[in-house]
């Protein structure tokens, strides 16, 4: 670990696409960050170099067994052109969570840090500057042993690839239909819910084909166990704002410790709106919304920041929420989360972290 | 998909390992089967080819959203030098089973059968001949669209490897200690348990390494929901002799459909002995134990064929089984099984198939 970043840079650039096709996860930088792990060398030789595909024997414990982790987050260019992050210290330290409960090896969180700062610098004329636009970074582990034993892998690969994104929001932010998962499960307690690790998102992707063919954006999952506690929303944390006060659920395990989730919940203590981390059945959902208490709800994550829920629907009842447009919290959470983010607003909390 | 298959051989010959030194999955032939899919055009150029790596774009939606499979069965070289597959129909229904619970497009069972064939016979040489050794054969399929929405894969990648395995047990049969897990949980109704997909496997290493720190050799996984119905051992099925009558868990959904399950539960029943498919907790099988009525305890799979259990260890109570030594059911299944597999003895199920 106590070798220094070696740099390779390409000799060619890539076109970049223009701001309104980037769509998510779709373009890639320059450039890319990978580090190897050896059994009794620990990890080694990290480099920046020519952004490129991989070579894996095909027997590599990522293909077999899932042994991978990742994480997001996303870098902003401010309007007086400076590149801020936004508390990527919580996305590192998420990362070795999620790798210990895969078994593999802890990472150098300050120096991988480092090193995604050198990368942005590298491919810095990536990070789009139109309303709305960022620089997704995407840090992942992956199993790279070849050998098909089902036990922890002795190597591995860090790598860490840019993609500029574009507006969550072409039109503004609109809410969106979210359907209520009654069949499918995400996670459970004892389980992989609380790593950001592939066989998460691999198991709800069913769920979603059918959500998606009914006309919903996302679905909201229920708990495991009683398959009613309220979990999470897709790649999103769930808030739910009833009778003035707003309530998440609790970290139990089963759901992911979302960095916007953290952050809502600090901005919510900040402007004095009541907040609080329990759990909450879907029943309780209901019945708020029968009671025309349910005033708001809406996800919160890296990727669309918040994202309002227009509509919930559970066993084929529409809960129409808050006559499905955006809620007076969840406006003022965006501005406020995506105006520190981008250098527009004051950063109290001292959330961002600038690439110099 | 009806292309013909194409075939490349490989310049040169790899050395082959010695029967003693096998182990299990870490040396593979010369050649290997690859197949391509890319949606409106379906899967395409079927072929053999030398044995290689994998060049995979870093965002190929496999090492960060999970969306992979696989299969696992055996050729077994019999004594007068003939290949034989076991029942490998069933592990290619499995493969489109799983394949459908990841959104992964169906493929054709007997072209790949076919196939498979072919390349055995392209490596024949490398099936090892001393008992109890096999060719272990590895289907996997993975998601290689470079794109990181969280949806399925518009482009997948098939691949057959195979790898000469050593005698499991390589002093005869003999049980392993086994430890019941009560704080991981594999697999949940509604998730991914009955598919053979990557996830499951990662899930899993944590309480196979705490298991292992103790001195057992596998985890007895308990359903996700109330952490009480025995569900599968490792990578096996479970199976329980208690007063007679031979228990083994219901396939409910969240537990893998073992092609030697379905053997053994078969055999039992050509054999006369009581077989039922139920579910069964944790308590029955410690109280069967505490009223000397738990006979015996084996697991079932691929790679051991018939695993006995020697002990368990429940909530540090230890129950040892039969006083540590295999069964003589658990001991009749493997001889029985395995003479089956390798041509030793008659095939009255039309279990084998032969690679001529
Ligand atoms: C399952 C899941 N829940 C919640 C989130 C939100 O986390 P964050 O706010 O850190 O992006 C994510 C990731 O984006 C996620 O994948
Ligand atoms: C989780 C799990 N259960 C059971 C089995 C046994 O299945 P089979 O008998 O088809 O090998 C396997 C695979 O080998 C497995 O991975």
């Amino acid at each position: 670990m106590a070798d220094t970043l070696r740099i390779v840079l390409s000799d060619s650039k890539k076109e970049k696409p223009q701001a309104n096709a980037l769509g998510f996860g779709k373009y890639f930088t320059d450039h890319m960050f990978v580090m190897d792990y050896v059994i009794d060398k620990g990890w080694y030789d990290p480099r920046i170099i020519p952004f490129q595909n991989i070579s894996l024997h095909p027997a590599a414990k990522v293909f077999h067994y899932g042994q991978t982790i990742f994480e997001g987050l996303k870098a902003y260019r401010t309007s007086d052109n400076r590149t801020l992050l936004f508390r990527p210290r919580k996305n590192l330290e998420r990362l070795n969570l999620s790798n210990q409960r895969l078994c593999i090896p802890p990472v150098d969180e300050t120096m991988v840090l480092e090193a995604l700062k050198e990368l942005i610098k590298i491919d810095e004329e990536w990070i789009p500057a139109s309303e709305g636009t960022s620089l997704y970074i995407r840090p992942f582990v992956i199993a790279t042993e070849p050998d098909l034993g089902v036990s922890p892998s002795t190597q591995y690969k860090l790598m860490i690839i840019l993609s500029p994104v574009g507006a969550y929001y072409a039109e503004g932010v609109h809410p969106v239909k979210i359907y209520v998962e009654n069949q499918y499960v995400r996670a459970v307690r004892g389980g992989t819910g609380a790593a950001k690790t592939a066989g998460n998102y691999a198991s709800g992707l069913a769920a979603q084909e059918v959500a998606g063919g009914k006309g919903y954006a996302q679905v909201l999952w229920l708990d495991g166990v009683e398959n009613k506690y309220v979990e999470e929303v897709g790649s999103m944390n769930v808030f739910f704002k009833i009778n003035g006060e707003v309530v998440t659920p609790a970290l139990n395990g089963s759901i992911l410790n979302g960095v916007t989730r953290d952050s809502v919940i600090q901005l919510l203590k900040h402007l004095n709106v009541p907040v609080v981390e329990r759990s909450i059945s879907i029943d309780e959902v209901q019945s708020a919304y029968d009671n025309g208490v349910l005033e708001e709800a809406f996800g919160t994550g890296t990727a669309a920041v918040i994202s309002p829920i227009g509509e919930l629907n559970w066993r084929d009842r529409q809960m129409v929420i808050n006559d499905g447009r955006i809620g007076e919290v969840a406006q003022q959470l965006y501005d406020q989360l995506t105006g520190i983010q981008t250098g527009r607003l004051d950063d109290p909390f001292g959330w961002t972290v600038e690439v110099k």
